[in-house]
């Protein structure tokens, strides 16, 4: 595959970044996964948005130019690759660029960001859509800024490896007693004809395919519930589901051993993938 | 400047990390700061074990015959780098390797570690030891596992810049209503006999110059508190300083604009200083 890297395509194995990038000292940058279908990006505007929510929070200045060359980039990976055809991911990272020496604060004068973006196949995960995840909940231990979709993913990965480790797909994250998010998805509790989700505060990433969710929600006369769902509510929910841009939407039937309700998908979950599932794949 | 990575020396502009190295993607990362002096590694030892228990914490697991190989690297980039006659720095980073396609979850089986260290010539901050510096008070933002030195420091820098940006040069962070630390060195506060300082819990990055104080304290009858320094409580404090590796002890005297006692340097601090420069520099 070809990636493109600081305005070169060039072949993955040769796409290298200096160690004193400030993205691998420091974490120091944020990334969008897009997903494509046909060679359609689906709700590109919306990442882009994001994008810019995330520079703009961390001061990351990146040129207008660059910023819009970003589609072009992205539609001429997925060309050279190949991917027009079927389904595919977009992955892009910003970082705040390579800076001797090494010091916290941001270069002054600011140096070039570096601009890395890869495209992949992807095939979407079917099975785990139709029977269900089994999850284990944990302390969020994530930072107080997670509306920033910065690369400072290590609690979010550690999250990830124990709940494998214990033999399941993911975690809930549990804040002050209030889910919040998986390690790397949007959370989602169904109760009657209600929506129950974590608020677009300070401690939540806005998925995208979260507010595809509640725009089709609204579409089916569901009702939307931003209180968050309560640790000691779970299992008097009727259904939960994840949402992601590669998750796309899998429902939970198993919470630290014990079965959510009758322990299969519940039937709102069933109707908003089927909506979901439309939107994604329309015209295409 | 040689710079060490992965096996070979190389120069500092030529050491390029793959863009799939988990350091850039997800700050899977740990590292660690080391003073020399005339040649010799301040603390190397306590260091170490710090880096050890950090791996450990991130279930990253080092060859033991690559953790006993960097005593010898530090010492050739010492020397080829021609530092010993003077004062430096080491920078050490592990990450978690490279490893495709990109996944939360951990690389299985695992990869080859990333291993890259760097020496540079190092003047020590004088003027700020000696006239103290002036600080801005601020949210600790930061995750919950501060305890692991890890390469995820976002919350870090871009509470350093704040501080910089307010036009002073460092920033006083505050959970839950208790200082913690600073973006990247330990507090103490000092009231009539008694050093006042944040226990070591997981939000706390335990320094090693942290530790060397606590043995002075002890050399001095100087007696320790570890429940933190209350936000309400800073302005009652006889004096307050900074502490770090290359920090070394720089007292505090202004914070938010208003004068810490008396606005200039105390004694305790200075006392504190000449011992801690004394065991820096014996037989050196």
């Amino acid at each position: 595959m070809l990636v493109y890297l600081n305005g070169s395509y060039l072949h993955q194995d040769d796409a290298k970044v200096h160690v004193s990038d400030r993205g691998f000292l420091f974490g120091d940058g944020v990334y969008e996964v897009f997903r494509v279908v046909h060679g359609e990006i689906f709700r590109e505007q919306a990442h882009l948005e994001r994008l810019n929510e995330s520079l703009d929070a961390m001061g990351l200045d990146v040129e207008k130019k660059i910023r819009k060359s970003l589609p072009g980039v992205f539609r001429e990976l997925i060309e050279r690759n190949n991917l027009i055809k079927n389904e595919a991911t977009i992955y892009l990272q910003i970082t705040r660029g390579a800076a001797s020496p090494r010091t916290h604060p941001w270069p002054d004068p600011a140096v070039e960001p570096t601009i890395f973006v890869a495209s992949e196949p992807f095939s979407p995960h079917l099975e785990l859509q139709k029977s269900g995840i089994r999850v284990i909940t944990m302390a969020d231990l994530r930072w107080a800024r997670c509306n920033i979709k910065s690369v400072n993913l290590l609690p979010n990965t550690m999250a990830r490896q124990r709940a494998l480790e214990a033999g399941v797909q993911s975690a809930i994250l549990i804040r002050d007693g209030v889910v919040t998010e998986s390690p790397n998805a949007n959370i989602f509790g169904v109760q009657k004809n209600r929506l129950i989700t974590y608020p677009a505060t300070n401690y939540l990433l806005e998925g995208i395919t979260r507010g595809v969710v509640l725009e089709i929600a609204m579409r089916l006369n569901v009702e939307t519930d931003f209180t968050g769902i309560r640790e000691e509510d779970l299992f008097d929910l009727d259904e939960i589901f994840f949402t992601g841009t590669t998750t796309d939407i899998q429902p939970v039937v198993e919470i630290d051993g014990k079965p959510v309700n009758s322990g299969k998908p519940g039937p709102v979950t069933a109707k908003i993938q089927q909506t979901y599932h439309e939107a994604l794949y329309e015209n295409r």
